[in-house]
């Protein structure tokens, strides 16, 4: 008898890496409704990222009313694909969490986006497409989404991830460069 | 009697999920050296990220010198660990790629942050401990880094991430929390 376990531990960490490098931004998506199950997963792993002091100052509006959506599409650059999304999860910063310093005001940021990079990596392994479009820090847009979605002052909008089952397989960019990587800078020092 | 138990697609959604959730910050090392080509699948891993106009604003500073490692150490608050780490990578924006208005001028921080979430997620992936040590926007911090590392004026660094294998094995916190997701929102609405 011959029993092969072809899942090792290395497959998992296989795996991990190739999502990572197999998630590209989807902005065409198919009518698929998106089960409550998986938006429930993508909120999961967003809500899995670290966060200075552990504030977890995120707080994830799911938006599935068409209208708002159309709302949003019309609203907001570089994201008209809204228009035909399933639903759009909008990933914002609760000011009001913690009690934050003048630099401390910041770390919404980074911790938000970190659970935003989260939520993208799952929704690739899920086999659902999603694509970060930017909010904040831009005046105009961060105007339309409060408006649209009734946010109150002391929450920031960061993105608007619009989500649904990929119609479109683009190849992911290879964005591997060196250059970006400084070692051995004792060599650069004057 | 032959039984092949192989890895479908349904299990990578789960390895990766797995990760995602898995995944905690590491204080603790091991003395045993953690491999270039260890490190290479980090910054992979990390320039894979999206970023605002696919501007790849970011840039790793590898620090193997026990001498930096020690002085940033003793410089940084909440950063004592670097003391025994094998290395750290910091994280860093340059505001120099691209061609920012003052809006865009923001981007660098969101975009290093989903890179330093790819790292952090591969470092677990790879049976590494790892561990976001936040640096912008605290001055003193942002000063003590650049000292040590010569880094120039144009490039900002956002955090610096000691590494090793574990030396200890915390278990994750669990972060879900309901009241962190906004839906039926219309409801709220007066």
């Amino acid at each position: 008898m011959l029993i092969l376990l072809c899942t090792s531990s290395a497959d998992s960490d296989k795996y991990v890496l190739e999502n990572i490098h197999g998630r590209t931004s989807i902005r065409n998506y198919s009518d698929d409704p998106v089960p409550d199950e998986k938006i429930r997963e993508l909120l999961r792993a967003a809500m899995a990222a670290p966060s200075s002091r552990n504030v977890q100052p995120w707080l994830f509006y799911i938006v599935k009313d068409r209208e708002k959506l159309d709302r949003l599409a019309a609203g907001l650059p570089y994201a008209k694909m809204l228009g035909h999304a399933q639903l759009a999860i909008v990933v914002c910063g609760d000011t009001g969490k913690g009690s934050p310093n003048e630099e401390q005001k910041m770390n919404w940021v980074m911790d938000c986006s970190a659970a935003t990079q989260n939520l993208l990596l799952a929704a690739h392994a899920l086999g659902l497409g999603a694509v970060w479009t930017g909010v904040y820090p831009y005046a105009e847009r961060m105007h339309v989404v409060r408006e649209t979605l009734q946010i109150p002052d002391h929450v920031i909008p960061l993105n608007v991830i619009p989500i649904g089952y990929p119609a479109e397989y683009p190849t992911p960019k290879d964005k591997w460069n060196p250059e970006n990587i400084v070692s051995g800078f004792d060599a650069k020092a004057d």
